[in-house]
C-alpha cells in the first residue's frame, strides 16, 4: 500500500449522527477523505449521519468502524489528540497550524498520521488522550470556548489544506529503522504494564489507573522507532529472566 | 471614539435567524464581537438567532442593524467581501489569512476594517461586491465548496485571531513537573546499563558496545521529565525486586 497522502480523522465515542456527518462535510470541504469511527453512541450506520452528510456520504460508506481507540490508531505512526483545556499530562500542545504543519512534514516523510476528535459534550477522556504524540488546542476566546464537533474538524481540515499545498517535501535520514507504528506502541504498552502489574509495581492500588495513564503517557509522548521498541522489549524480557526461570 | 480595535462583521441580508445566531456563536469564540446586519430576510430581532447564539447573545443585542449594505459599510475605511467564487469584478482576491494580516495592518494603523458575508444561498451580490476593496475566498476542495454562513465566520474569525494575537504554535504541558536535567538523565541510564549488565543484556560481548551506545542514545533523545525519569527508575527497581531478595 502506498503512503497516505494525508491524515486520519478519528471521531472518538461520537454521539449524534448528525455531528459526524456534518463531520465528514467539514473534511471534505478541504479534501480530507479518511475517517476512522470509534464506538459511535448511537450506533452504525446512521441515517442521520447520512442525511447531514449530503454531498460528503461517501466518506460515510468508506469510514472505518473500531470499537477501542487503540484499534482505530492501530497504523498510525504519529497522534494528534484535540482537547480544548489542558488535561494534566505531560505532552505537547500545539496551534491546528503547528499540527497540520508537522502533520505534512510526517506524511511527506511517509509517515501516517491520525488526528482524534472528542465526543461532543465531554470530549477526549485521558485514556485517549495518553495515546498520542500531542495534543492539538484551538486558540479561542476563553470566555467562549465552545467550538462543536463539526467546527473543530473544520479548522483542522483548514489547515491541513493550508499547509499540505505548500510543503517542501524533505526526508530525515533514520538510521536503519523508521518510526514505530502505533500498533507496535500499544504492544509495548502493554507488555510493560502487564508485566510491572505482576510485579506489583501499581500500588496502592488506589494510584493505580493514575500510574498506568502515566506509563501509557511515557510511551506515547516519546518518539520511538522500530528498533527502540525491539529493545525496550529485550530489557523488559532480559530483567525478569533472573526471576521466571530457576538459577 | 478610539480607533475599533478589531473588524466588524457585516452580514447582508441573511435568511434564516439561525444562521444568525451561528455566525455571532463564530464570532464570539475568537472574540469578535461587532456585528452589522442588513436587512435580515425574517426580520429582526429574531428569537431563532437568540435561540441559536445562547453564549454569544449579546453580540446580537448588540448588533446594528442597516436597511442597505451602503449603510452598513459607511464607516469603514478598508471592506472586504467573502465569497466562493470569482464574480467578474476587477478586484484583489485573497486568503482568509492574507486578509486578516491586512486587517490587522491596517487597524493598527486607526483605520476601520469590515469584513461582509452574503446570504446563504446565493452569497453577495455584484452589487455588494463592487463596494468592497478586496475578496476573500476560502481555498475549499473544488469538488465540494460547500461552506455555510458561520463556518465562513467562523474560519474568518479564526484567521483574525491568528493574526491579532501572538499565539504560541507551542508548548508543552507539564504535569506538575519539570523537564529532566542531563545530570538525571545520566544517573538514569548509569542506572539501566548497570543492571542491564548484571542481567546478562549485553549479549554477544562484541555487540556490547554498540547496544550501550544505543540504549544510551534512545535515553537522551527522550524529551523525559523528572516525574517520567523518577518512574524509570521504579520501574527497574520493581523488575528486580523478585531477583534480589529471598522469596
Amino acid at each position: 500500500m502506498t503512503p497516505d497522502p494525508q491524515p486520519t480523522f478519528v471521531l472518538v465515542r461520537p454521539q449524534m449522527g448528525e455531528n459526524i456527518g456534518g463531520a465528514a462535510r467539514a473534511m471534505w470541504n478541504f479534501g480530507l477523505e479518511r475517517m476512522h469511527i470509534v464506538a459511535p453512541r448511537d450506533g452504525w450506520p446512521s441515517g442521520k449521519a447520512v442525511a447531514m452528510a449530503s454531498g460528503a456520504g461517501r466518506l460515510l460508506d468508506q469510514a472505518r468502524l473500531f470499537d477501542t481507540t487503540a484499534d482505530a490508531l492501530a497504523d498510525a505512526d504519529f497522534v494528534f489528540a484535540t482537547t480544548a483545556r489542558g488535561r494534566g499530562l505531560t505532552k505537547p500542545i500545539v496551534s491546528p497550524e503547528r499540527a497540520m504543519e508537522m502533520a505534512a512534514e510526517k506524511i511527506a516523510q511517509g509517515q501516517k498520521v491520525a488526528v482524534m476528535f472528542g465526543p461532543e459534550r465531554a470530549g477526549l477522556e485521558n485514556d485517549d488522550i495518553a495515546r498520542a504524540n500531542a495534543i492539538v488546542t484551538v486558540p479561542v476566546n476563553p470566555e467562549f470556548p465552545s467550538l462543536n464537533l463539526a467546527q473543530c474538524v473544520l479548522l483542522t481540515g483548514y489547515e491541513w489544506r493550508r499547509h499540505s499545498s505548500q510543503i517542501a517535501h524533505e526526508r530525515i535520514e533514520l538510521a536503519k529503522t523508521e518510526p514505530a507504528p502505533q500498533i507496535e506502541i500499544e504492544k509495548l504498552a502493554e507488555h510493560y504494564e502487564a508485566r510491572l502489574e505482576e510485579a506489583g509495581f501499581f500500588f496502592p492500588l488506589t494510584k493505580a489507573p493514575g500510574m498506568k495513564i502515566n506509563l501509557r503517557n511515557l510511551w506515547s509522548r516519546m518518539p520511538l522507532t522500530r528498533a527502540d521498541v525491539q529493545m525496550l522489549h529485550g530489557i523488559l524480557r532480559q530483567l525478569l529472566r533472573g526471576q521466571n526461570t530457576p538459577e
